[in-house]
């Protein structure tokens, strides 16, 4: 499987495809730009929706379910807005098709064409605040705390699987305050939750920041990010929270009489994260061999192979095994027993290591005799015997070990490629060279921005939010700035 | 809240639909049919999809997505399908809006027509199997047994919340395999657990059976459904199961190579439930008092009511309301303590009796005295006065009997209103007066069938599975008749 199989060095975007496909999480589909998330890719995306509506839940958000559709004019309501997602989006026009005139298929029917197109969402912002508007009267209703999953079309024209792509999966939350200070609060709050799945679940160390101007999200005063290097020395955002401050609820006419009886317009939050987290998990982790998961979101943990010649010899390998699954399942590890006749060890050897199974357990008849079996980890690809006994506690902290040896992994990572320019030569070398994240001065203005941008395809990242305030001059225009932001390319 | 509330006698569709606004399940959206699902409903949704799912996996089944358009021309490949769905559904058309020439707001940029217009799923069957082609070439890539939770559409012109929406969630299972034997067995498999969760999870009797030829699925061989009876005497199609043949693996030429290296066309399943369950649960158990819920889907099964006055008495019974929850959660009850001072105990009474809780605790100062609280049940609207002692095990084991009791009501009206006709004026005048399920002959013809329907608006509901065969004339046409088969009319 692997022998095929791009290497990083050779071809990263070509490895990166490869992989995606190789390893059965996803492919293109027969409709452009939209893809299929394979059921082993769509384990991992379970596992990380479980954990994030766990924490979206338990800071007391609720989940519900708003219209695929948006009326065109909705979109129109706030400026900012439809000018970043009128561009790019799919237009329902009819609602009928009828038989062709030539008896071959179907065409659309003319007379079954829509008073008001509708577009199929690209986020919900303006059908969630038309709602809102009925639900909010006074303080006593809000906060709103609401979260949705699911399907967004925005019509890319270039594609990448799970990266890019005309349809995504996600999750959108959309909360209402009484105050200003609340709904900072929320903003920051959700960026933090962001920031803990990343780095407990994903194993993906992240910088959390404010976007610039230029890369706010259409119709938000502040948008948060969270910002993590991938292996190509390329950035990823991971995910966004916008303070969208009273935009949508003066588009939308939501206003709510406080205490003391007075109108005033709602203040808002949105924040999201899509099937986008896929790629970055593949790309922080995985190597040239495939896959590497980190065992707090791999679809099954522990895969345990027997060796065996005949019936027989599978039999007892076979209740040996059965015990261990059931000692580690004990434990709150998942396994899967793979007994299967149709695939001898060497290739299913080889198909879980590509796939990215934490731990491989192999048990051959010689193993029964001495009451061990070869346990090999995927990150190290280190091997070693271990006696059955107590085994649930020594696999169980093994993925505790995997799970922080990959976090560790990737944070020196990161930080070998993270560097500072003090002088635009230096800061274009760098960035040319895809060095990683780029600290450099800018004087804050948007024109700055998009020189650099222009010059160098680089983008600020963002604004780091523990940022040490230090006055020094612009790489670019050599203006005063008050601080280093962080510059890469991205995805 | 229940005042301004109709009545199911006086206007049972009305009872409806203000049952649904005003617990706070759903609502209609400024999208013409579609629904916003609030976050009350949606919790039992949610509920619905968690305990379906367990039971798809521990049937072998794992989840996939697949696109949401499909290509126009993938629908014409199966000439029932898309005479079955061609007829309403959302059709895109164009990819870009513009701004305005008038400068108000955007309108299609005819620049960015799609070369092939693309069809909202209103079910995946030809997305799937075009998918399909790519994942099967030997007997060793089956069975597949893929599910997918979704959004569809279907562009219906007369909509009700929940139980017909031009969108709506659902989950689709699509499965693949080797033998007829197979298929048949899987689509069988597939209906039980629709029926085991009816009536285990949403106390809610169904009878399992085949559709009549009119009645399938489009593209089915046969589609098993399972039917319940609703309080109005109507009919509901609650899930249906289909044995696809090998229809559309010869639409997508999708063949395997069986052991002795021979290709075969592959056979396949679909199955499905959707949102329209929340109406089916809805209209089985509600009363004129509003939702009544059964305490395996409730958001949450028991709710705690201080009733106090002052700060302190508050604090007191706060304490003890905690323990009691706590005591609650350790025995797997779901509780929440309401001590919202905006709103007094009788304004929250009416609120979770209307919403359907199905148990409500509230404690005073008096019960803190006498370690007692007052437990009422939604079910039968009882109040009895119990130690706090051991609570948790007697709400535990009342939550049961809340359960089976709804179950065995509901079982009673069904048998109560389930009717045999053994001639015309008998069934017309039992149709007529909506008594519930009618068993009748049939000779068997889908012209009989149309005339009943066109003469009575009852329709074949199914022909059940456990039906004795017994030979008859048929009442409509006085041919001869196998078996009686369920009439009704329907949602």
């Amino acid at each position: 499987m692997a022998k095929d199989f791009t290497k990083r060095a050779e071809d990263y975007s070509k490895w990166y495809n490869d992989l995606v496909v190789k390893a059965d999480l996803a492919e293109n589909s027969g409709v452009r730009g939209c893809m299929v998330i394979k059921p082993y890719g769509f384990a991992i995306w379970e596992k990380m929706q479980a954990e994030l509506d766990k924490m979206f839940k338990a800071t007391g958000h609720v989940n519900a379910y708003f219209p695929l559709f948006i009326p065109k004019s909705y979109l129109s309501k706030e400026a900012d807005h439809v000018e970043g997602f009128a561009k790019e989006c799919a237009v329902v026009t009819h609602y009928r098709l009828k038989n062709s005139e030539d008896g071959k298929g179907v065409e659309v029917d003319p007379k079954a064409k829509l008073e008001e197109e509708l577009i199929v969402r690209p986020t919900s912002e303006t059908i969630i605040w038309d709602t809102y508007k009925g639900w909010i009267q006074s303080y006593r209703d809000l906060p709103i705390l609401v979260n949705q999953w699911a399907n967004v079309v925005r019509w890319e024209m270039r594609t990448r699987l799970f990266l890019r792509t005309a349809e995504f999966l996600w999750q959108e939350g959309h909360t209402a305050h009484a105050t200003r200070k609340e709904a900072i609060q929320e903003t920051e709050q959700m960026i933090n939750i962001y920031a803990t799945f990343a780095e407990k679940f994903m194993a993906m160390p992240v910088i959390q920041g404010l976007k610039s101007a230029n890369e706010r999200f259409a119709g938000a005063l502040e948008t948060y990010c969270i910002e993590a290097l991938m292996q190509d020395g390329k950035a990823l955002q991971a995910g966004t929270s916008h303070f969208l401050g009273q935009n949508f609820a003066k588009a939308f006419d939501v206003k709510f009489a406080n205490k003391e009886g007075n109108l005033e317009y709602v203040w808002a939050t949105s924040w999201g994260v899509s099937t986008r987290l896929m790629g970055a998990l593949i790309m922080t982790h995985s190597d040239d061999n495939g896959l590497v998961l980190p065992p707090k979101l791999a679809p099954f943990q522990v895969v345990i192979v027997p060796i065996y010649k005949g019936e027989e010899q599978l039999a007892q390998i076979s209740e040996e095994a059965l015990k261990i699954k059931a000692d580690l399942e004990d434990k709150g590890v998942s396994v899967k027993f793979d007994k299967r006749d149709t695939h001898k060890p060497g290739w299913k050897f080889a198909e879980y290591e590509f796939k990215g199974v934490p731990v491989r357990i192999a048990i051959g008849p010689r193993d029964l005799e001495n009451g061990t079996v070869e346990v090999a980890r995927r990150d190290t690809l280190e091997k070693e015997t271990l006696q059955v006994s107590d085994l649930g506690n020594k696999i169980s902290n093994l993925l505790e070990q995997i799970q922080e040896n990959l976090y560790q992994k990737a944070a020196t990572f990161r930080d070998d490629n993270t560097h500072h320019a003090n002088n635009w030569e230096d800061f274009k070398e760098l960035i040319a060279n895809d060095a990683g994240f780029v600290y450099a001065h800018w004087d804050g203005t948007s024109e700055t921005e998009q020189k650099i941008k222009e010059e160098t395809k680089a983008t600020i990242r963002c604004i780091p939010i523990n940022n040490k305030l230090k006055k020094g001059s612009c790489i670019y225009s050599g203006n005063s700035s008050t601080q280093k932001v962080l510059f890469a390319k991205s995805y």
